[in-house]
């Protein structure tokens, strides 16, 4: 008899082990354990299973060759003993068993392993507020779950939903409910933005302004207290500042390591409760591996441990952990938490770290704005971009990469570029002169991320001041907060007039990018200019020119219109 | 005074290189000079231009705000002295002069410099045959070019086109011709697929079977040897094979460097007649630099010189030379070719080496082919992307990708990803473990690129085996040439029955992949399996399970049907 494999955990990492380790280990008799009965599911496609996008849940377990992943599957197509409904109860280390309950039966048992996996998975955190076990309280846990609200919905049920959390999951239910369902949807974050510690401000402003245009109500810098509930069903949440009326809350506010199996067994988690591992994927028991969202990897900016529940590392967590079962010497070196999501017509991604994650971590860390076209700007569809490339002015090493785009995959490509820099632990210079493949239905000559590295070149080497947008807005909402500060509107009269005309010239002024050179002599001397165009690159032009001519108190605004245009409806004239 | 800066060529290096050392060093006297009247303009749009996709060239010389890029543009705008419809003759290095000529007027004039930068580009090829100084043949050399085709078009005065060459430009003005205007197209290739060089031969097929599908006619492996016509007029043209009526003949078989100029001067230049620099853009003479179309750069894969005469690399060039002629020490490492284009609804890029020019460097080289989905298959809108990702077997070092894929930026995000990677010099397995971001509307959780580094893993490890489609396309059309060949069909009965009724159990034999386990003894022994699934990882794992029972005479046949689908219509049973 071959080696016994034994997996715990049936959703993404565990399959995938299973049967990466079947195939490479013909011979090892492999077996898949799960307390549910629904198994390798793409989780990350529930928001879309419950809009409709996805008709049946059954597509989310199918393979693209339509087979149903169930238990036929596993043991029929892939050689895999496959055990659903069976909790594991614990580990014995010292004899090499598991301890196994069958969930409907009750009934107990020991599986014996020469090599265990743990592929447990996360679960969503359930805030410990009053109503939390209301009817009509759900968490993004598992299909089950899933199939309760679209069945809940589809019957009518839901004329007000309430998401607390909003993070990617929240955001994405909230569409679900909205787009195609038509529940009035509320998102309450407790940070004051969306998408906390993945992207910065600027970015989160356009997500949360999409959101608003979209019907999405979005309350930010607000906890919910209190689940109210009418006899045991929820009936809405109260929050420090208001009551919302909801009768559905979908609490999304992140998710925690499933490992208590690992913690009983002894096994050495870290402080947040996941897993430790190295890079073959080996707990503290060299018996033992674990992948997946119960785990910690290594953050390949910072280097330190980093807990990133993401369908895409659990598959690739996976992999590494069956190669290594079965002798082949892979490692997984961790990995920087890529991460791209749909909000109606927008896309909204990031890679590495924010520009207030890498200030946390002791970084001279500072951000390139940038608003560029997705491909040549003369191609019928094209549309603007906004970029946030996070460097290290002391290393000038790339660390993130944010932006907002339109709903295509015009994001995905300038994230995934800069993930595999990033990973590679690549400078700014680099980027600036990375060859993307150029025409123009694709991409600009000079590339949307070429243009953020140029920036950022700019930003490192002093040739550019820029200034912080929350700043900007704060200016704006009240003038005399800065009476010091001047726009100067360098776009076409046309564009500029009529702030000039809203906000009086003292605020306002407006000469043409072209005529600066010939003008620059009318502006006031006592002031700090803001220079704003649409992209901001002619704001930096002219910031450099004004430089040369001695006039030397400007600054830029980053991204210009295009992106400021985005963040608040307010700021038209 | 300050520094002077001469550039002669207006197109891409020039004018990019021109504005930026003006803007870094705002007190040099910088003059920008062309022979044409028509500048800075965005050469890779020409193909849309001429489809009417846009509408009016000037669109094709602005920038992103809608200003003209024209004499008054750099002059006013950006400080740069332009002189157009002016010809350098000759360069006197000793005395630091360029001879100048009005091509309006003849009347020359000695321009002075400090610096001198040449980007002045390449020129179409024209082949030596009859008749091509008639009316009615064009090379797409310029704006003036394009004009003019488009305005004969748009008259009425082109029926039937033929374009000779079969590369990037030849396809796009095929596309241009046939998709708006109706033109009845034909493309004529001298090499036995289109795109030579650039991708390999699975790609190039499934490219012309699009484009015969799009009612583009493609003879591949002719060359054009005469243009026929009449009273000084073309009417068509000759190959070895046949004659081809036509009212326009477009030439679009490459470009050499323009570097007469250089030459003349005495600097150093290539074989093919590049100007070689150095990684700072400066020629053999140090107050003369280079960049764009005109010059050689190094391949970042093989360290070899490269001629790559592309719009994106040349802004790259004329940055770095800008940036070295204000004293800023930046550096340009070279490239590697990453390319994309449309081709109707489909899109087909590479990046690094082809699979051909690999072997021909000497490398250990193979593929990796897959046709996995662009992003979730459950997600409403997936399609298929083709890859093909080059690798050397000897260092595990990734050569090249190429692909095929659906008219949106799935390709693009692949290829760019890949020439990150590629220019870092990774290894198959660091693509392997790459985090690309994913979510159900953009991507996979094991992204395209990933599976196709598994797959390459797979193939290195000599856990793979597969057929070289060539090979198998030969023995579908005279199965005889391989009588110890046999088709294992493991779809589903529903594909697999159509061809086993028409080429015979004695040919195709159909096992459903979740049956093989159960069923594989009814498999000949004598006979070697060609696997065939849709996309080649059931096959793959149909031949790992073969192995396992000591069936070891099996190949994969690799990308399944989902690629093979697309190369040959006839492949329908």
């Amino acid at each position: 008899m071959g080696k016994r494999i034994v997996i715990i955990g049936g959703v993404a990492a565990g399959p995938k082990a299973a049967c990466r380790v079947k195939r490479i280990m013909p011979e090892a008799e492999v077996t898949l354990i799960d307390q549910d009965n629904l198994i390798s599911y793409g989780g990350c496609g529930i928001p879309y299973y419950v809009s409709g996008d996805v008709s049946d849940e059954k597509e989310l377990r199918s393979t693209s060759f339509h087979m149903l992943r169930d238990e036929y599957f596993f043991e029929k197509a892939k050689g895999v003993k496959t055990l659903t409904s069976t909790r594991a109860l614990s580990i014995n280390r010292r004899d090499k068993t598991v301890e196994l309950e069958n969930v409907k039966t009750g009934v107990k048992s020991l599986i014996p392993y020469d090599t265990l996996m743990l592929a447990t998975g996360s679960k969503p955190v359930v805030l410990p507020i009053p109503g939390r076990d209301a009817d009509g309280v759900f968490t993004i846990s598992d299909l089950h779950k899933a199939i309760e609200i679209k069945e809940r919905i589809a019957r009518g049920e839901v004329g007000k939903a309430v998401v607390i959390g909003g993070g990617a999951i929240g955001i994405e239910m909230a569409e679900a409910l909205t787009d195609l369902w038509g529940v009035e949807t509320t998102i309450v974050e407790y940070m004051d933005q969306l998408l906390p510690r993945i992207v910065d401000w600027p970015m989160a402003e356009a997500l949360a302004k999409h959101l608003r245009d979209h019907k999405v109500e979005v309350y930010l810098g607000e906890a919910a207290t209190e689940i109210v509930e009418q006899n045991g069903k929820a009936v809405g949440i109260r929050t420090g500042k208001r009551m919302l009326e909801a009768d559905m809350v979908i609490m999304a506010v992140g998710v925690r390591p499933r490992s208590q199996l690992a913690r009983d067994a002894g096994l050495h988690v870290s402080e947040i409760g996941a897993i430790v591992v190295n890079e073959r994927m080996q707990t503290s028991d060299p018996s033992i591996y674990a992948a997946g969202d119960c785990i910690e990897i290594r953050h390949l900016v910072t280097g330190k441990g980093f807990f990133a529940p993401l369908g895409s590392l659990a598959n690739k967590e996976g992999r590494v952990a069956a190669d290594n079962m079965a002798g082949i010497p892979s490692v997984f070196k961790g990995g920087i938490g890529s991460f791209i999501m749909k909000a109606f017509d927008m896309s909204i991604g990031a890679t590495g770290l924010s520009l207030e994650a890498a200030k946390a971590q002791g970084y001279e860390a500072d951000v390139s704005l940038t608003a560029p076209s997705d491909r040549a700007h003369f191609f019928p569809g094209s549309e603007i971009l906004c970029l946030g490339l996070v460097f290290d002015r002391r290393t000038r090493k790339i660390l993130g990469l944010q932006g907002i785009g339109p709903m295509n995959d015009a994001l995905s490509v300038r994230i995934d570029a800069a993930a595999v820099a990033i990973s590679a632990g690549a400078a700014i210079d680099v980027l600036a002169n990375m060859e993307m493949a150029y025409a123009p239905p694709f991409s600009t000559a000079i590339d949307a991320i070429n243009a953020a590295a140029y920036v950022a070149e700019n930003l490192c080497d002093g040739r550019m001041r820029q200034i912080d947008l929350r700043s900007f807005f704060a200016w704006m909402a009240d003038f005399s907060s800065r009476p010091e500060w001047i726009a100067l509107d360098v776009r076409h009269v046309k564009q500029a007039q009529p702030f000039v005309e809203k906000y009086g010239r003292e605020k306002w002024i407006s000469i043409p990018y072209d005529e600066v050179r010939d003008r620059y002599r009318e502006l006031p001397q006592d002031k700090t200019l803001i220079i704003i165009c649409n992209a901001g690159s002619r704001s930096f032009e002219i910031q450099v020119f004004l430089d040369a001519m001695d006039r030397k108190n400007t600054l830029v605004m980053p991204g210009g219109f295009n992106l400021v245009r985005r963040m608040d409806a307010g700021l038209v004239a």
